[in-house]
Parts: C-alpha cells; structure tokens; sequence
C-alpha cells in the first residue's frame, strides 16, 4: 500500500485514524441480516460483508436508494493511473462499507450508518485500450447491439467506469458516492448520475420482491440461490482474473405513466403477464409458481397472452442459459409540461450476467420484436461493464479490483 | 363532495371503493409514532394525522424523502379551478396519508406503507389575482426582497402552488406526488421538483436534529414544543381566514463541497460556531445548551466567531422574532465537470413562519450581510407561499385547504 493520498486535504488534520482494515471475509455475499428491533441499530448495524469471491451489490438483497455514478478516465491516463485509482477506491468502498472513515477523511459523523452499504466497481472497454490490454478484452465487452426500438440518448451511454451504490440511508449513499468521486479526482472525471429508488429498506419486507412505477412486481425470476447465481452470473471459464467476476447491463428504461395509467388492471396484468397484487402469473398460483402457457379460459383462449412481457421474457425450454440477474431501481424525476409530461418516470435497469451476448441479448431483442409493454416504454439509455471479481485482505495485504488484471507485475 | 372526478381513467373500472374517509381528528398535527419492531409495520402502520387545526408536515419530525413540487395554474383558470383544485388535492391527501386508495385510483398495491407520508399545500401570489381576492392577499406574500449575494436561477423560482410531500418510504413519496399531479390535470401544470433527502427515518435517531452535507447539525434552534409554535409558526391574527396558518419560504441553496471540504476540522467548525460531531456551541456544553458569545479562550479571543453562521443567524435580544421553523432537505445530483464542480449539492432549504417580512427576511439580510458560510454556499432559488390552515372532516362534511377563503359562497 504505497499508493501516497492525494493532496486533496492539504493542511487538513487528518483526524481519522487509520484504523485496521476489517478483517479477511469468508462469508462471500451473505448479507448480515440485522434483526435488530431499533431504527438505530437497524441502520448503524447493517454491514454488508465487502471482501469476499464476489463483489457486493449484486446477490446482496436490494437497497432502498441508488447513485449510480459513471467516471471517465481523464486524457493522460494510462495503465498506471488505472491501478491507481482502483486501488484507492478498493481501500476506501472498504472502509466506507464497514462504517470506518476512509483515511484522509475528515467527515466520520457521516459514516456512522452504513445502512447495508455496498458499491460494486464496473469497468468498460475503453480502460483495456488505456492500460493496453485489448488482447484481454472479453468479447462481449462492447456495447448492445441496437433495438429496433431503442431511442439511445447518448447522454446515458457507454462510460469508463461505473460505481453502483447502493444504501438503505440516502445521506449514507450520498456521502459515499461524494468520497468516491473525490478519490477518483486526480484520475477520472464523472459523467451520467442515476439515481434511483425501491421501498425503504428496499421492499417493504426484506425478501419480497419490489415493484415498480407501473406497480409491477419486478424480479420474480431472479436467481435466488447460491446454484442459480453460478449457472446464470458467476463467470466461471475463461482468463483467471475473470473468474468470480460478471457482466452488467444498464438501460435507463423510460416508463411512460401518463398513458399505461389510462389502462384498466385487467389490460395492465395482461401487458405483463402477471397480476398487479402478488405478480402471480395469469395461469395461476402464487408470484414464484411456474406459468403455465396453455392455460386457457372458458372460450379457449389463453390465459397468459403470448406476448405479454412475462411470456416474451422468458427464456425457452431449448435456451436454458437466458437468464440473468434484475437489479432495477425506480427513477422519477422531473416532468416537462412542454413535452405533454405529466411525468417523467422508469426504471434504471440493472442486470447482471455472466455474458450479455449470450443471456441478456437474446431476451432483449424478443421484448424489442414484440412485447406488449412496448406502447409504454422506451429504452433511451445503455451500457456494458465488466464487473470484476471480489476482493480480500491476505498475507500479502489488500487486494483491489481487477489487479490480477491491471497490476504492473501481473 | 359534489365534485365530479375528470375523466383521466375513462373507460376503467374503478376498482378502489370509496371507502368512508379517515374520521374527522382532534390530535392535531402530534405523530401517531410506530415503535413496531419490525419493518413492514414500521411502514404500513406509520400514519400521520392529515386532519387537524394546521396542516402536518410542519411540525411533524423530519421524514426520509422529500418531493417539493410546484404548480402554476392553467391560462383560462379563475376561483372555481382553484377552488376544484384545492378540492380535489385535500380529498385525495387526505386518503393517501391514511393509506388509503384514493377515489378513482387504480393503484391500491402503492399505497399499502404511508410511511409518515405529509403533504402540505402552499399558495403563491398569483393565485389571489386569478381569484379575484387581491384584497385579501396577505402583505408579506410577495417575492422577498433581493439580497446582495443572490444569484437566483428562475427555474426555481414562484410558482402558483407547491406541494412538499414526505415519507420516509421513497415509493411512497413517488406515488403520493404521481398521484397529486394527475389530480391537477385538469387545472395546473407541473413546474420545478425539488428532490430531497435526510438520513433514513428522518433522522438515524428519531428526535435527533438532521445532518445536511456539510455534515453540520442542521435545525437545533427549531422551535421543540406547542408554545414556541404558538410564538413563531402558527398564525393567530389577521382574517379569519388565515388563522392555524403559517407561511412557507422556499430557498435552494447550493453548498460547494469542493471547496468547504478543503477546510480542516477547526476552520469548518469556526466558520458554523458549532462543534461538527455534536451540534454543540463552541462556547461548550451539549446541542442545545445556549450559546456564550461573551466567552473566550486564553489568549482572549471569542470562542464564538461573532461572524460564525450560528452568531449571525441568532436572533438579536431586542428581537427574539426573528425566530423560524426550519425544515430543510439535502440534494445531491449530476455534477458537470465542465464547470469543474465534482458535486453539485446543497439543500432545499425550507422554512415555516408567521410572516415571512418579519421573520425571516431580517436573519438573511444579516446572514448575507457576514456570514462566514458564505464563501461555500449560493442562493439559487427564492418562493413564498402561503400554507393555510389544516382541514378537518366535521357534520358539514368534508373540507377543503383554504375552503374559507375561496369556496364561492364564502
């Protein structure tokens, strides 16, 4: 650790101590649930483990707020800088998410609630052309093909870098993404800030699936096991310094309010394939019973509409592997009566997969042909990141994000 | 309530039955405080009297999230759209804060956690020409009076109406306010959102004062009990209809993190007159011990810098008036690198008084006259408005905010 701080806090008394760092983690993703029956000890006491085969933030069960904050390398940069930079944010985003004040930072009364804190590193194809890595650029490390019906605002494109993160207290996800960026500072430069939201403590009882603005229940399908999260988003072939890695997707998916709530819920639920208050398919059953296609009603027809979004999204018996990871946070900010807004809502959509080409493109181009919910939403964002491996302290000291990648002598 | 409801959901099937409105209430504005221990009730059962001799979310304890919303009223409107409006709003205000489906709602799922949901009703100037009753128009609801270090965006600016709704549920805050716009369709349009945030649950500890992000204890000098309310926020003369009223100042101020966190510990703590970790007076003691302004250090300088924010905003001996309530919201959003910010934060600063002229204006004419803090912090928006007094259901029915001054039989 001989990376020296950058001169930021000049002539500041650097009165937080350098405290040991948490320890070596063996418990991988598992979220120490606080059960804790006082909103104090329910914020101050939720650490979320940051060191572990993974990184945090995406088997981690959702958040109540969202910074998703991209970087751009700045022009001189170079593999050095890139080093640099993502070890400095490893010590800090591990330090800020234990609840310990980052050294050099001179602001501990707002680390003292973590809140279930995580941010999860994602990195895009432009930093393996800087660090002079191209040969080591997984493949589907490039941007989505184009929808027939993307409308692609380039202001919520493809960036260097991006940050997720992610806090059950906004003042805590403030802070962290305002520590974040001013540790990126000699290195990076920010570009899109997206933020976004679930229930507090991200659904109203941890476990339940969240909804969103359209009040859909939104993620039923996830994996929800430590088998289902290695076949469908732990890279597990490939370079090592893959491995225990995965992909993210982010669209910014606009969700037009204004005209899906002039539908009645009978044409809601048959949009989406699912009813609106369990978000149990229209076959039947409860949310995570399997929907079953040839269901019909009295007069034959089906009770589950061949492209209603659920049927569309589903991967089919001969594709087993198109299945990922939703991650997706509510955003609603503000309309603009001049364009006929009433509203200005959707979703920053956020998966997680072992390969997008392969799992993420084939679903997204069915929804794009034909799904019902098209009439209302439109994708005007995305972007691609590697997300590299978790992180450790060992005997040889901290580790940061991608080094077995990016170090000098690697 | 012979108000028929627009025809927005044409065609659907009201599913949400008018079920008889939360019974009329005599807890005034106090908090029906959930001390549940676990999360789902600490949300779904979390219900702030929207009934009462003043509207809530001016007494009501700090909640998570904040949407201030504002509104500026179609060309062709006169007294019966406003009055239709202010209608429409308390009806479904009302519901929502009780958890409530409003009538005509086809969205139960999102209103199952109220969270502490408070929406508060202000009215600008111009409403009082559109309707007619300039005569009535109260002396200080004008814009307030330039101040030297101003530099005021009008895109945040007057406005017809605002709304400041609160929960500490941010889907909650979302839905409330989707659901106030649509109910204004008709009448008025959407202008500004200003999108805040404090610690989960409004404070980590319920009955601590907030933080904003200069990490400072923000709001110790509020008024803490019914007497000081009485003395500063509650309006107890003048028209009739006035009375159990307040005003509501609106000012966004931006606050350069860039450069206050250059700053060490003692400079930042100077420049406030309070300690950071506490709150407490730099003249010693707790948070809310008094300020000594007499006191002095060994070498015989003032512990209290008598140009520190605290010192300045101090109403004078000869004029304990000059007190407010303030309430004021963290922003966080998109800084632009181009105009070399690495943040672009500060707070939707909102304050409740009797009258704005007295009140109010004299502590930011001292403020902006010398106020250390001013080397970091921007006035960037100014609004006023009038909040009138709270509704209540009674044998005559349902009322309306400021049914007293506009109902055309009034």
């Amino acid at each position: 650790m001989s990376v020296s701080r950058r001169g930021f806090m000049a002539g500041a008394t650097v009165a937080a101590s350098a405290a040991a760092l948490a320890s070596c983690a063996n418990a991988g993703d598992a979220q120490k649930v606080d059960a804790a029956s006082d909103a104090e000890t329910r914020l101050t006491a939720a650490i979320v483990d940051f060191d572990g085969p993974h990184q945090a933030g995406i088997e981690t069960p959702v958040q109540a707020n969202l910074n998703l904050i991209s970087f751009n390398l700045k022009e001189d940069a170079d593999r050095t800088t890139v080093t640099r930079l993502l070890r400095l944010w490893t010590e800090d985003a591990r330090s800020l998410c234990a609840g310990k004040v980052p050294l050099g930072s001179l602001e501990p009364e707002m680390v003292t609630a973590p809140a279930n804190l995580t941010i999860t590193c994602g990195i895009g194809p432009r930093v393996f052309e800087v660090a002079d890595l191209v040969d080591k650029q997984p493949d589907w490390l490039q941007p989505l093909p184009e929808f027939s019906l993307d409308q692609l605002d380039e202001k919520w494109g493809q960036s260097d870098f991006v940050l997720q993160i992610c806090s059950d207290d906004p003042i805590m996800a403030s802070h962290a993404m305002r520590h974040m960026v001013r540790a990126a500072m000699d290195y990076a430069e920010t570009g899109w800030l997206q933020q976004g939201f679930l229930n507090a403590d991200g659904a109203i009882e941890k476990g339940k699936t969240p909804r969103n603005l359209f009040g859909q229940v939104d993620g039923t399908v996830n994996p929800h096991n430590a088998e289902e999260y290695k076949e469908q988003v732990w890279i597990d072939q490939g370079a090592d310094f893959l491995i225990g890695g995965t992909s993210m997707v982010v669209r910014r998916i606009n969700m037009n309010l204004d005209t899906w709530e002039m539908l009645d819920r009978a044409s809601r639920e048959e949009s989406i394939g699912r009813d609106l208050e369990k978000g149990a398919p229209l076959s039947g059953g409860e949310e995570f019973d399997q929907p079953d296609f040839s269901a019909t009603d009295k007069y034959g027809l089906p009770l589950i509409d061949k492209n209603s979004h659920m049927a569309r999204a589903t991967a089919p018996e001969d594709a087993p592997e198109q299945k990922i990871k939703r991650r997706p946070y509510n955003y609603d900010v503000q309309p603009d009566p001049a364009l006929g807004q009433l509203s200005n809502a959707g979703l920053v959509f956020i998966t997680f997969q072992k390969d997008p080409v392969k799992q993420y493109v084939p679903i997204q181009q069915r929804l794009d042909e034909s799904d019902r919910l098209n009439i209302w939403i439109t994708h005007i964002g995305s972007a691609v990141y590697w997300v590299p491996p978790g992180v450790s302290v060992d005997g040889d000291g901290d580790h940061y994000w991608a080094e077995s990648l990016f170090a000098d002598d690697a």
